[in-house]
């Protein structure tokens, strides 16, 4: 089988290997498509060059079919298609006793911590697996996990029908955090100063706003009656994104850290004090946001065929990589084994 | 009668002149202490400036008895010992329809923004009384604001009993948190940098740590079983504490922004998003912290007589503003009419 592996210095190689051997508990899968994320790109650039063993198969948004069920495995069948939650957690930390077995202390993430689904062949824990829909195609089915860190983020923030949202950051997951909450029937506005990811998410049906050309903050008080938001989502993970944030967000409201910020960053503390405001960070999904993401791409509640840019096949891995930094891909598709 | 004037410049003046006139709806309260806290030592310092009309008569934690009701006002007695909550909202901005009244976009912060308690006979609108339990002094009286403050801080936090909790910060705020905290059973201890502090702390019977002298983080990593604290509280308003304060926080546990931060801080908005931390602004109190602070006071929780350093006459508060900003004394209090 083929698989591509990151070797260090902006470098993605093809590998031709045989399958690793399944032990028990495992599911091997044939991996349909996997998705290329900002998780990948900053693996891509060296950013966790501390915690990827290279040269390492990255990748951990998938769809794909069951291709062999390993010993000790019960109600999985061969042909089954199915999607991956990429967590192993260790079950004895004080988080995973605590219920929070999602963000173990010790946690697996697959496809950073461990081999990921940039392989034709992939085995996974069979406690990892996630049922698709039968309505869904392996192609859309390749979205369900980042519409999961959506459906986590929205959950996590409490949002309620009717309330007004500002999701700061129109890439991925800000859309599909966008598109995840109007789906619970929140009003919703993007910041994005991106005109071309402005665009995006406008043709998605989306509102934006551009902080960069209006007053945000004057924008969201009289878009919320003088309140502000509800709810804002930190999607762009850029400084002057959090310095502002704190100021759109109403008295009690609620702001939700979804995006990886790899320096301290000045934060607005007398705004939080003074308007008793609760900041939340969210990361990853449990397993109910996964089943949910799967009914929201089954249901046509997120448009996966507008979001997928396009797909390439295995060898053009590399290229990929190169377009999503650019930014100009909504979401790429690595195509695994031709249907 | 007499009444105390900040003046700007870090002075505060002695003027006689006659109570004001006693409208409908108010009553007229013969103070007997008034204590002084950290925000009147900001207006001595003129960072508030800008909010407050001098000549400012301030002051909000008090103790007295009432002197006259008001046309309209029903339910309270001449003679009866009352203490204020010093919070009057509009009712009608968003965070009032949404029943935060106590953060009322349009806050009235009486002693700041309208005449304070540092004058002999004072009226405030019967609705800010709030009733003494007969077996308080007036004398420990004076230090239920404050303690409301803490009880507020600590419901906010949704402390549970058994859980442990991180108090930065021993000035007086932080030692009525941590002893509230430990009152609803939880294992409480201070991190404080001041050795002094830190002395009181102590011999008021809470455990203490010198953020300076161990690893707070390992510290608290060894005390908590390695989960982290259930809830800190920043209390200090200092940049390396905020920057610290993430470290201690478990999985999913709660930073309490407490203290006045000035300037935006750098905060570790990764460690945010890791753990999924919660970050709550809390500010003032609702009436309900009020009536708990009153009852911890009389049954003796809050160990009032040990927490006051001393009573300085009305003459003297100039040099009591001195004393206070030295940070040697836990709490003063100014005695308005002498019992």
């Amino acid at each position: 089988m083929f698989a591509v592996n990151y070797v260090g210095d902006r470098t993605m190689t093809l590998e031709e290997r045989a399958p690793a051997e399944l032990r028990a508990g495992e599911v091997r899968i044939a991996v349909a498509y996997v998705g290329i994320c900002g998780t990948d790109l900053h693996v891509f650039h060296g950013d966790l060059d501390g915690r990827v063993r290279t040269p390492a198969t990255i990748g951990h948004e998938m769809s794909g079919t069951i291709a062999e069920v390993g010993a000790g495995v019960d109600g999985w069948s061969v042909g089954e298609p199915v999607t991956v939650m990429p967590l192993v957690w260790d079950g004895s930390c004080p988080a995973c006793r605590a219920g929070n077995e999602h963000i173990c202390q010790h946690l697996d993430f697959i496809g950073i911590d461990s081999p990921g689904a940039l392989q034709q062949y992939w085995n996974v824990p069979a406690s990892t697996l996630v049922r698709l829909p039968s309505e869904v195609s392996l192609r859309d089915a390749a979205l369900v996990e980042p519409v999961a860190v959506a459906v986590h983020d929205v959950r996590r923030s409490e949002l309620a029908p009717g309330d007004k949202a500002v999701v700061i950051g129109a890439g991925p997951i800000g859309v599909l955090i966008a598109t995840v909450a109007a789906a619970f029937g929140a009003d919703v506005v993007i910041a994005e100063i991106d005109a071309a990811r402005r665009a995006t998410a406008a043709e998605l049906g989306l509102a934006t706003l551009d902080p960069s050309a209006v007053d945000q903050t004057a924008w969201v008080e009289e878009w919320t009656s003088g309140a502000g938001a509800d709810v804002v989502f930190e999607v762009s993970g850029a400084a002057a994104a959090v310095r502002a944030a704190t100021d759109l967000v109403k008295v009690r409201g609620t702001l939700v850290v979804v995006a990886i910020h790899s320096q301290p960053r000045p934060l607005d503390l007398h705004r939080v004090f003074w308007r008793e405001l609760r900041i939340l960070g969210a990361r990853v999904y449990q397993r109910r946001d996964f089943e949910r993401a799967a009914e929201l791409v089954a249901d046509g509640t997120i448009p996966a065929e507008r979001l997928v840019t396009g797909v390439v096949p295995l060898a053009e891995v590399q290229e990929a990589f190169g377009v999503l930094e650019t930014g100009r891909a909504m979401k790429l598709l690595v195509e695994l084994n031709a249907s």
